[in-house]
């Protein structure tokens, strides 16, 4: 008898992740977690200023090869401050994937600025470039050296590529298009430390670049984002808008701008300095993972497993199965089945040009992101799942 | 030889904290901090959701006497929240005392309406209520059971009372103010967790009271903050303003607002349900500090201990020196003075009115907050000086 999909897929899945119950993505806490948290207690530097913070910080500018990193409380906070140091302004519109977590378009929008939702292609699951390159000559003009959609009248001032699941986007490409039609770039590399594309560190292309240690993330502060720039002013800029923008003196308070209490606790940057000097095994350990799944989804028709492009060293942070248009339809079922069998999966976001707040908004075409949407289904990534 | 001010003032402070350099407060980690946090780490659940993050709200909820409590990343985010789900749109007013911490104004700006600021006084070192009824009455206009600002026009929507270093504003005299202006209250109760009026908790008089567990404040999470209602439904939008207001789902990812990730981590909520433990143990320190200084300070002229007022019990988060008028210009060699001398003073803030970006923000005459703002001086306040 002939097994139907869904059940194929539980069997493969199985096959890598074994019989028990299965998480998407846990954290693994196996270096000095406990040490450099305790030390925290120990000393009472649990705060907002304190020796892991500045480390945290020097340890991913090192790591990524940012010029400075700003640590803050999450990834919406540090896209948000990204955008607002790069100079996007109220009214503004930013150009961004509608096939994203919907953080990437909040921060957008708490900033006062329009996101404006770009579509994505199979390629690198992120912008696409060709598609956009189309798209900007026909909807946008150049005035003063600045981009304006002629539509709206409103200048389009920025665009936010996101390194989904770790895959890089071509960021040549895109940097050569946003030159051309004056955009500014910062990168949601939320997903993607680790991920590299010839040789560079994602989120380091752009003039910003910005970071997420949510729990569900490579590494984890528990909570915490960082910006990533080369840029001195910028990151001097953005540290003191995460901070209050508190003028130095002995005792005084004085403040001179209206700034946020986006600080990164000392207790969370100690987690992450520890997380951070495991982040290469992790890598490792993700790309091993794909090794096993392939072996395991070789025989199941229909699907396939998402693999990085030349030039690309993914992290792959969630591991993805892509369903062949043929068996889209299925998508649900599998979702159901492999959920019931205690397989966590999960699909990829909803557009965020159909979620109610961002309806009106504008938007091109979303051919590929619309495709995507109901082909991708997330598989249980944790590192520790080829420990044994 | 008579001594000097300043000398006199480094001498009292050293009577009660000792010859060794001092900080301004310190938290205090005696309970099961470690515990509960390495039990985070070894069941992995550090990030947004976990059993800490609720033990925190009901433990709060129940401290506090509020219906509910909402955990949240720090006091702005929770202001700033607050506020919202309050029904403060942009371009409203929101009255706010001149003399408070920047967070208290920012959060107003936050979400896009302006701060109008407001006169102090020594009674209760938070809103002077008798010379706001009497500007109200002049400055403002009920329309349709709104109340505007005559000359801005705008309409004023919500006060914020601030409970100054834990000392309650009189809750019951705004309640009857407020009422009579259609003005909603928020308390920013940042400092006043553990300081009752009549019986009653700060912070659950108004509609929304917010808290703030900061390192420096009387128990911390690292950074993090609570809303404190009485009020099911607006407990519930907290919730989801704060936690990107994603739709329960077995995996679909939909949002239907534009929401904030101001989540408190499992991490910093386990160190807070340890400190909460605690808290009983730091008011009574703190209070047994009062008598220590106004022993210390009893010979020293021209220099107050402040002191709670009939009705209330102060957790007394800061000691508060007050100068007299006469002495007031010695306020900045004392601080010299004792600061050289290792022991950690600070003037109170800048009011926020002279502050660069609040300067053109509406205002009632400063008289109150002017005079305070030149005469207080806080000391050192850990609740451990008064361990030995």
């Amino acid at each position: 008898m002939r097994q139907s999909l869904p059940a194929l897929v539980v069997k493969a899945l199985q096959q890598v992740a074994g019989q028990d119950p299965v998480a998407l993505h846990e954290p693994a806490f196996n270096g000095h977690e406990w040490d450099y948290v305790k030390e925290c207690i120990d000393t009472r530097w649990v705060s907002s200023v304190g020796k892991f913070v500045d480390r945290f910080e020097q340890d991913l500018a090192a790591y990524t090869g940012a010029g400075y990193a700003v640590a803050v409380s999450n990834g919406t906070a540090a896209l948000q401050v990204a955008l607002l140091v790069a100079g996007v302004e109220p009214g503004n519109e930013v150009l961004v994937p509608a096939l994203s977590f919907v953080a990437t378009a909040n921060a957008v929008s708490h900033c006062g600025a329009i996101p404006h939702f770009v579509d994505s292609d199979e390629a690198t699951l992120g912008v696409d470039i060709p598609a956009l390159a189309r798209y900007l000559d026909e909807q946008t003009e150049q005035r003063h050296c600045q981009c304006y959609n002629r539509t709206t009248g409103r200048r389009v001032a920025a665009i936010v590529p996101m390194h989904t699941f770790g895959h890089p986007v071509d960021m040549p490409a895109l940097l050569d298009l946003a030159a051309r039609h004056n955009l500014t770039i910062i990168e949601d590399a939320a997903e993607s430390l680790g991920s590299l594309l010839d040789g560079r560190h994602t989120g380091t292309f752009g003039l910003l670049g910005t970071l997420s240690f949510n729990g569900n993330k490579i590494i984890t502060t528990g909570g915490g984002g960082a910006i990533l720039t080369d840029n001195k002013e910028l990151a001097t800029k953005a540290k003191r808008l995460s901070t209050t923008a508190k003028l130095p003196h002995r005792w005084a308070f004085v403040h001179d701008e209206v700034a946020f209490n986006y600080r990164l606790p000392n207790l969370n940057a100690a987690l992450g300095c520890a997380q951070l000097e495991q982040l290469d095994g992790f890598v490792a350990q993700k790309r091993q993972l794909v090794d096993r799944y392939l072996a395991a989804f070789d025989n199941v028709p229909g699907v396939s497993l998402y693999r990085e492009r030349p030039g690309a060293r993914a992290n792959y942070w969630l591991q993805t199965l892509i369903l062949d248009q043929e068996v889209a339809d299925q998508r649900d079922s599998i979702l159901a089945a492999t959920n019931d069998a205690g397989v966590m999966t999960r699909p990829i976001w909803e557009l965020l040009s159909s979620l109610p707040m961002y309806q009106a908004n504008p938007s091109m075409e979303l051919t590929g992101a619309r495709s995507l949407g109901q082909r991708i289904i997330n598989i249980p990534s944790s590192p520790e799942l080829v420990r044994g």
